[in-house]
């Protein structure tokens, strides 16, 4: 059987994960790389795969089954989202939770005006944890969802504090809380604000000369980011930095807590994830493989993975599955 | 929008569990119960709903969209499954994990004649445990699977003590080891056998003058059930039992722990259940709804839980789901 043919739109942290999942996956093949830089400044993994410029996409139309979108949701998604749909089976990890309804549109407009599939806001959240809070909801209707990130790197909030003035660099992990959670899966169902649910760590290196005091109270104060948590933060050097605050860990916990008449059930999945793009790749590259198939049975349009059946995502057929792992 | 009309088929603690959630369920009435016993000495909670022989079920082919098969796996289902598959869409809890394939080709079979849908093996494991197996490999293509079971009353097994002469009453719970768990979600993919993750904890009633040594051996030296555990038998009075072990909690854990490249990845869902035959029919129910549905779009045949997209077990319509969860 030939395999799936896996093409990449950008080769940051999320790109180089899929690249690893292509290379490891038995039924796939990496076709090529597509950046906005000049390509002969890309040394990828698999060197049996090209380089080649955004603008050569469209002209590699026959030779890629699938297109792993992996760009930023905040400015690149909305725009290329649809415009690769047109060409391409399409796969993403569009995680702006509010626009997703808007973007999802647009994507299946053009998929279907086109016969293609593309499965939107894969990865973990949204993604698996979106597949957990459905599972459960239907499980347990009468019931309260929590959930908990962390301890992890977010970006936006590390990228938050890197934009004040006066600092250098800047990393920020999200930590739930202990208590929080032990409260969670008691059963007893209580209200949890966020400030009771996670704290925020905020390790900085400032630059010469700037006023610390300043950056640690502008950090505390900044809405939606940090001004509803508990929030510290520490300023370290460089070489600490780069010591300790590399890798991109992250991770977190679903919760639902439930009640069938008088009994209660308490529902729970938690990752802890080594590196969050390495495995929000592997996570699309099940997802590339579902769309791959949904295409090929002529379902096309916008999916999500709440569309997806399970048995989609493996390179096992059916019956296999069904035999080794029901 | 009219309701979706249930069927339940025996009025055991799973029919019962089903009964329940059908009536906390906006979308759907309950049509009638299904005994092989007298009618008459069967008291339903939902007084709206009928209580039948079994015998008059094919009458009632009209009346219900989604007949629930709330019977053993042993010796009820393999026969009685292919049946109703005839006349109904069913949804059923066949959990003899070795025996799903012939199982499922049977009722497959009779389905697509019938043009019916048949939803197998629901409920937890199989069922949700088997949805978190796939997303877990999907995921996590380089990795080891654990699962723990527990602390929970396993049926089987206290059936099986039940059968000793000299026992009048017995439970036996199923107790993962902390250890065990703690040595899986380390992430150095430790090989553990059923011995190491599990033990066996054994109340028993004996009968006035019964060897109670002779008991304890026997359980003890039971293969299969016992003799690979590390297994206690404990001996209570009967009020012991009445007051303190007439519950059935259940719950487990399912966890996979893999690697992308040098990272290691945790993945792990539990479930900790107070009433595991109410859960088990709550969870049935929101698969009779996919089965409904999968039945109205002609999706016909045998399906499982690996088979059936999240989207179709809520009650509210997909684009809410997408907003709401996503």
């Amino acid at each position: 059987m030939s395999k799936i043919r896996i093409g990449i739109v950008g080769y940051g942290n999320i790109g180089r994960g899929v690249e690893q999942a292509v290379m490891a996956a038995p039924d796939m093949e990496l076709a090529a790389v597509f950046t906005r830089h000049d390509p002969a400044t890309i040394h990828i993994r698999d060197t049996s795969a090209a380089v080649l410029h955004v603008d050569q996409a469209a002209d590699r139309r026959g030779d890629i089954d699938v297109m792993t979108l992996c760009m930023g949701s905040a400015t690149e998604l909305p725009v290329h989202g649809p415009l690769y749909a047109k060409s391409f089976n399409i796969v993403d990890s569009f995680d702006t939770h509010a626009k997703i309804p808007e973007y999802m549109a647009a994507v299946d407009a053009a998929a279907k005006e086109n016969n293609t599939t593309a499965i939107i806001s894969s990865g973990w959240d949204p993604g698996l944890f979106s597949i957990m809070r459905a599972l459960s909801r239907a499980a347990l209707p009468d019931g309260d969802d929590y959930t908990f990130y962390g301890r992890g790197v977010s970006q936006g909030h590390s990228d938050a504090i890197r934009k004040l003035d006066g600092v250098k660099n800047a990393v920020q992990y999200t930590v739930p809380i202990d208590s929080a959670v032990a409260a969670a899966r008691s059963g007893a169902r209580p209200q949890l604000t966020a400030r009771q649910r996670m704290t925020r760590e905020c390790f900085v290196v400032a630059k010469e000369g700037a006023d610390r005091a300043r950056i640690e109270r502008e950090i505390k104060s900044m809405p939606h980011y940090f001004a509803d948590y508990d929030t510290t933060v520490t300023f370290i050097t460089e070489d600490e930095m780069a010591a300790n605050h590399s890798t991109m860990p992250h991770g977190g916990l679903v919760l639902r807590s439930g009640n069938t008449g008088e009994n209660r059930h308490i529902i729970e999945y938690s990752l802890a994830l080594d590196s969050n793009p390495q495995f929000t790749g592997s996570v699309m590259v099940a997802y590339a493989r579902a769309a791959y198939r949904m295409s090929r049975e002529g379902n096309h349009g916008a999916k999500t993975v709440l569309d997806v059946p399970a048995v989609y995502l493996s390179e096992k057929d059916r019956a296999t599955l069904i035999r080794e792992i029901l």
